[in-house]
């Protein structure tokens, strides 16, 4: 039997911190360069030497205020701010890649979901079907406040309107188009048949529409679906919508829960087991032999800010950490963080000195160190026992950080049949799914295509 | 005493149909292949090569409905539907760029300013200095239908709304970060220096904000502003905020007419006449003889519709001319149009017969068909007898037009004295004004740079 391939992402962020914090003041790092095309052109070019299956770019709207309750630390060390949008990085990086995938994160109350629709489309027509979507619905109360609300909405709130943004999204993406509606036909002087063209109509509860959608049918329609929310509602929401699901885990075995979690919800709602991809957020360290891993990792270490981290981390959990001694147990009970749920509950307890310890490198993720070998046996026991289907790779020193783990790891994973050794497939999701381009038949998503074409397919 | 040099912008859309319409029919049109990466690469090394001050990329956020009251007309000859993000296109042409300059059309109702403001500064850092914005605020009551809102707010509403919209806009770009907040000084391990980052609290008639701009200081922080208002309320807002204006003219004298008011207007906002560029929309039909470009102008002509010329300019001035015989008289007293109320003023006469004819090729632009000479003197008496300072080259058969206009005509515009030789200047907007990276300190968007600069200033 073939053994179960390992998906990859590199994680990203469209700035200088993003997960390993402080490593900006490594002399090889270059994640200062973040605002030029050159640094995002290299890494994909980077990334698709290694047959990622795509680069993950995070996002934020709002800044981390919450630690010393201040941007003081943020600005500093650059805890992701500034932070430049995600999405306008994409055609530049698809325009020397043929394979790579692109998920974007993009918060779904931070535009009218009309001309939402139009900017996902033009990105899957323009990447030729390597667009997707990592679904948020936002965390920050600074982010609420910037777009001129006065605060951040209830949690649940914000996801039954997620629910709203993606009906009239996926109302858009499957239902205005017929897929035979552009004929670009020069002699009859018929570019689209009007016949096979409507308007959506909406009136949801949060959303009203009344229009077409502005682009014709690109190759995936409703770009591959991410998410990460792992609180109940969250956990429901991807269970009904994600196709690609990014946990945070510290263990193996917390891992295997929320996969296994995971996977039972989605067939609750209809769909099968494996329809969700998982991926695990994760650092990685290698090195030619175990001593060359470690001092790269002391190396690293000399450069990382653990107060950044523990700041980063104040803002997920919404815990002022700089209110605590060192050794000072750590009350979470009236947290009203969502992102950090799973990591609560797995952390009894807490104090500042052993979370400085661990948000040293790593981030909230696991960090890996050692050779080839060891890593790929790591990478391959997280997903065996883990019952996962990837990573997400976040950075540490940038971009050697992507080389060493393609020049050195990605051999060994081949050479263990666990990793692919070209690309195949028409698109991001028939490369994840090996299973078309289109959403399949048992998404919602499926459920807005019209009438017109269900017949023609009947 | 040197000539008035000649600035040029290529105009396009992110769809098939853009100006003049039907051409996509043509066998050796490429417009179909607006949704590859590789039509707008390819462009922008050809404009580049041609030394083109920029591409102005148009958009519209609905449809045109207005003729025959439906769309049939519009997708059959795909009169700007589809139409693509154009926002989403300028990192790939920028990749393969220096000194080009964007131009995007952007609806000023379509975001929240927050997240706006974020995107072009983006672009701004990617494209090392070359975006402008060509600030819009709608006119089809099917885009404002599309987003959710009953129809199209009354004509002065909107424009209150876009002031309010740049105050935001203004503030982020401008006072959000000092020049000098960002220091990436890794030994001193400070990215950014928080006593020169600070939030901007904004409440003004339409908008709310609080929150810090999340993107650093770019090259020209405010883009270039871009207008194409020609209604009296869309004059005062362009003479207070664009640095460069497009407008329609069927004849010099009209151009002459609006460069006179717009100038004189800048001046009663404080400005300098030429403080604003003025670009005339044109079509131009090259050949190496007379002969050669009038063949060329035939062959363009068997193949353009104007039939759609006339749905496009339905929609423009809301009359239906669907419902009128060949030589009636058409009433335009009750058009509620905006865009066309110069053209109105121009054409007091109208017939479907004469419209049908004038609109077939040069759309609502007029039409230049001769040798390059012919072609170099027709523009040069333009920029002296219309008093504008540049053109924007609406495509025909597309890529050839440009390629044409780079080959044939620009040579003899420098022979001529009359454009640039090399491109010059730092930015986008350096290049157009000769005069610094960021908006000067007469324009009202200067005076939201914060205090601790202007102290450093002086």
């Amino acid at each position: 039997m073939t053994k179960k391939q390992i998906l990859l992402n590199a994680f990203n962020m469209n700035s200088v911190g993003h997960i390993n914090h402080g490593l900006w003041a490594h002399p090889r790092d270059r994640s200062v360069e973040y605002n030029t095309i050159d640094y995002w052109t290299s890494l994909a070019r980077t990334l698709e030497r290694g047959l990622f299956d795509g680069i993950f770019i995070a996002d934020i709207l709002g800044v981390y205020d919450v630690y010393q309750s201040s941007v003081n630390l943020t600005l500093k060390e650059s805890i992701q701010l500034p932070v430049n949008d995600p999405l306008l990085l994409v055609s530049a990086m698809a325009a020397v890649t043929r394979n790579l995938g692109f998920g974007i994160t993009i918060n779904a109350n931070a535009e009218p979901p009309h001309t939402f629709a139009r900017r996902i489309s033009t990105l899957d027509h323009l990447t030729r079907g390597r667009i997707g979507w990592n679904i948020v619905t936002g965390y920050l109360d600074s982010a609420a406040r910037a777009v001129g609300q006065d605060g951040l909405s209830a949690h649940d709130t914000r996801y039954d309107r997620a629910e709203d943004y993606l009906e009239v999204l996926y109302k858009l993406w499957e239902g205005s188009w017929d897929d035979d509606a552009v004929r670009a036909d020069r002699a009859a002087r018929v570019y689209a048949d009007p016949a096979k063209v409507r308007p959506v109509r909406h009136e949801g509860p949060f959303y009203r529409v009344d229009g077409y959608h502005l682009s014709e049918p690109s190759i995936q329609r409703t770009p591959v679906l991410y998410q990460a929310g792992t609180s109940g509602r969250g956990r429901r929401f991807a269970a009904r919508h994600a196709e690609c699901v990014f946990v945070s885990a510290t263990d193996k075995a917390a891992a295997r829960a929320i996969a296994r979690a995971l996977r039972e919800e989605a067939v609750a709602a209809g769909r099968r087991p494996d329809d969700i991809k998982i991926f695990v957020g994760i650092s990685i360290i290698p090195g030619r032999s175990d001593r060359e891993a470690q001092d790269k990792r002391l190396e690293y270490l000399a450069y990382a800010s653990p107060e950044a981290g523990l700041a980063h981390f104040s803002a997920s959990t919404g815990i002022d950490f700089s209110r605590y001694g060192l050794d000072d147990p750590i009350e979470y009970g009236t947290s009203n963080a969502i992102q950090s749920a799973t990591e609560l509950a797995q952390k009894k307890r807490w104090t500042k000195r052993n979370l400085l310890d661990e948000l040293a490198l790593g981030g909230r993720y696991p960090l890996v160190t050692g050779t080839p070998d060891a890593i790929a046996a790591e990478l391959e026991s997280w997903i065996d026992e883990g019952e996962i289907d990837g990573f997400n790779l976040a950075r540490t020193v940038t971009p050697e950080c992507f080389e060493d783990f393609v020049d050195l790891v990605v051999p060994v994973l081949q050479e263990r049949g666990r990793y692919k050794t070209a690309y195949g497939g028409s698109s991001l999701r028939n490369r994840l799914f090996d299973a078309g381009d289109r959403l399949p038949e048992n998404h919602p998503g499926a459920g807005f295509r019209c009438l017109t074409q269900a017949h023609s397919r009947g």
